[in-house]
């Protein structure tokens, strides 16, 4: 495919990046064709590693003289085709603008280049006391850049927030190559917030190379408690209770059994065996979390808990975290295929939505295993099947489909945070009125007006979606490989 | 004014609202010539109430269609002119869409019209144990849809956030008079953050007519401890000892001595006579609170506080309370005029950027005295002086134009909760560079093609800022009169 780019274009991007910043030989193009979403794979044009904003900036005025679509990539890990290349387009890796440029601790905040992977912020500032509070489990690879393009969320963002809530400050280099600057570093700015608009955009709005992000003061205390359920509906109204009654644990989780089992024959954490299994994490000052934690425990006793089990010591926590984390990877011992699926509802409709999602998994015969962040509704409900056996695969995508519609139908989301990408583009008009779209779509026109950051994701278009683009959905099966790691 | 409406078009908009929906006699115009900011006037053709979404897109088509600029209007107590009427525009008010429509305890939301008073937010969520956050001094006469257009904060958003924290889903009706939902009442949703770019948008993008806020539990405790220092500096670095020690306040508030005596001449809140008062208020659990207490006791003590006065039961705090509230008001017993200037600086800048300003006033004569929300270093320099004296008004203007710039040299902001209004465009090209400005227009433009959502605010432009247009700010005096409620 790089025979689109003259030679004279590629000598022009080697005079910016530099030889070892130009990548064109085609077996090299192929760990770039696609993301963490292997079912989508097309080959850029050539993939660019900049190492400064000037680079950015010198490749995007290149790509708006010349037409070319770019798109920017993090560290590859997203699940929802972001990062897979558009036809005929240049790809910026950012995974060389890997340092960290500033540490201010008095003012909770450090500045760092969008490839500095996201426990690497934490490393940073640990030794001071803080942390950086998002968690996607896929940390120990994920980059900033990639969790600001995706507003990316973890199991902590109950209490602590999304990405969103902890970028203060951005530098941009827009499609028509300007460095703008987003957002401040003191805590309100004049004008209109294009931080904010600009961080979940997934790439459509130009390309951060510089980011200053708000960090938080590691608790005295962290305390998890496992409790053990017989239905997971009075997991689920554990966990509205819980809410109700004010606390806000700094994470809540629930496992149903194929879950545990899976996790269990996996890393073996010594779960107990039950139907659903709730993990609720408080963090705090020590007096404050003792007092908490005798609620918590309450509130689970008065929903039928059978068994609840107190992690006080890090090495307890790391193994019930552990199996936590361990649960989606542990599919593939349950089923050789499967789809694993992000919605979100009102926290409150957790027990009926999940009865719902069970009898509908029952009435097709396939088993249907639920992981997933239960204190703010998002559901990462699994769908198992076996390619192997004809219609099952089509059954599967029909069922994570009506899923999904479930979860809108209870006013809710398409996603919570892998975001839409290409895998969900055609559902977006299933959520959204015509206005919102048009309104999106017009914001993302001012940005990049000739259609270059990006192109053809998170917004329905006829030609991807075809009659599907309004009201319709079409999930892809995920393949079992490279899963791992990215919840 | 009104002789540029037709008749026709008067009888069309009187169809839409009813007879008592519409405006159009001179004398009852006068109301809405200005908001807070009163230096400003320009009479509006004509003032519509709209009681109903369906009627504000029934305005909004008309204005669209016949190219009328419109300026939506809350309470009218801003102090940036952000409600001053365009020429020869229709001002919408809100004020009669005061309805709160839907309460959800269990999912932590409200549903209100954007003409509820703030403070009635509270009231409806109260007997629940629950709170609305952003609390602006105005709260008890401001309106969550003028909360929304200023992006509105007030003494708590410390640990609890600006506006735009506590917005979940909006319902606006856009310029052309299509209806558009931003955001969603669960936590993420795929798509650009359009909520977040229009709160804080000052009505330039449209206008709000259904809100869901989030709502906050009502902390356990609530203490407030007043401590007295003999510099400012000295309660400043108290400021940022206690921050950088981890703990996170409700409020910090400091006060300066001519701040304190016109207190103690208006409301008697008894404080101790002192260079610099420091504020801070601490809430949550009960065993937290008094354990934190104890440490911001020893910070204060550290900088030399030679008295700290807790106030634990709910009326010492409230007259704690009353003599910070009432210290802008009682700068009118300082002097006969005064500016009341809002910026920001990081705050760890505090202690320096004090010393500066003092300096700074000494040299010319005249006297600041310094309110301020100390916690995120959102300034309050109120610049007293009286006009009756020859080239005193000049020289106040000069001063209170020179400590905006310390603030932006500081890495600060030229506003922290005023907004930009009328009063600050000129000076928004001294705090962004031209790729920001750009962005932020061709985003209004995405919103508003034809500019007619309250045109000529917040951009500076060379009818209205001239040569200034670049660089240049120039604050204006505000009236005694009408300052009291709105801080």
């Amino acid at each position: 495919m790089a025979s689109l780019l003259t030679l004279a274009l590629i000598s022009e991007l080697r005079g910016i990046v530099g030889e070892r910043g130009l990548i064109t030989a085609a077996n090299q193009l192929q760990t770039y064709e696609c993301d963490g979403l292997t079912a989508f794979r097309i080959p850029p044009l050539a993939v660019l590693l900049p190492e400064s904003t000037k680079q950015v900036q010198g490749i995007l005025r290149i790509c708006d003289r010349e037409r070319i679509p770019f798109v920017g990539r993090g560290a590859g890990t997203g699940l929802s085709g972001g990062a897979l290349p558009s036809e005929n387009s240049l790809v910026i890796s950012l995974a060389r603008m890997n340092r960290i440029l500033n540490i201010d601790i008095p003012n909770q905040q450090i500045t760092v280049q969008p490839g500095v992977i996201n426990a690497n912020v934490t490393a940073a500032v640990s030794p001071q006391g803080y942390f950086y509070a998002p968690d996607p489990s896929s940390q120990t690879v994920c980059s900033i850049g990639g969790n600001i393009a995706e507003n990316a969320g973890g199991a902590h963002c109950l209490k602590y927030g999304f990405t969103v809530t902890h970028i203060l400050e951005l530098t941009v280099v827009l499609p028509n190559g300007d460095i703008a600057t987003f957002g401040s570093k003191t805590l309100d700015t004049p004008g209109y917030d294009l931080s904010g608009v600009f961080v979940g955009s997934e790439g459509t709005l130009g390309i951060a190379t510089e980011a200053t992000l708000r960090i938080v003061r590691k608790p005295e205390t962290i305390q998890v408690i496992l409790a053990a359920f017989d239905t997971i509906s009075s997991a689920a109204q554990s966990v509205s209770d819980v809410i109700a009654s004010g606390l806000l644990p700094a994470a809540m989780e629930i496992m149903d059994r194929l879950s545990i089992e899976a996790a269990e024959i996996s890393v073996h954490p010594n779960y107990p065996s039950c139907e659903a299994l709730l993990l609720i994490e408080l963090d705090g000052p020590e007096v404050e979390v003792n007092l908490q934690m005798t609620s918590v425990i309450e509130i689970c006793k008065k929903n039928a808990a059978w068994e609840t089990r107190l992690a006080v010591d890090e090495k307890a926590r790391f193994l019930v975290w552990k199996g936590r984390k361990a649960a989606f990877a542990a599919a593939g011992r349950l089923s050789p295929n499967y789809i694993v699926q992000d919605g979100v509802i009102p926290r409150t409709s957790l027990p009926t939505v999940l009865q719902q999602l069970n009898a509908m998994a029952a009435k097709e015969g396939l088993r249907v295993t639920n992981v997933f962040h239960a204190g703010d509704g998002n559901l990462h409900p699994i769908v198992l099947y076996d390619r192997d056996n004809p219609g099952e695969e089509e059954r599967a995508i029909d069922l994570s489909l009506r899923i999904l519609e479930v979860c809108v139908q209870a006013g809710g989301s398409i996603t919570g945070e892998h975001g839409v990408g290409r895998e969900k583009q055609c559902s977006m008009s299933y959520m959204f009125a015509d206005p919102d779209l048009e309104t999106m779509q017009r914001v993302r026109r001012a940005f990049d007006p000739l259609n270059l950051a990006n192109p053809e994701k998170i917004f329905p278009t006829p030609r991807l979606c075809g009659e599907r683009s309004r009201g319709a959905y079409a999930p892809h099966p995920i393949e079992t490989s490279g899963i791992a790691e990215v919840f």
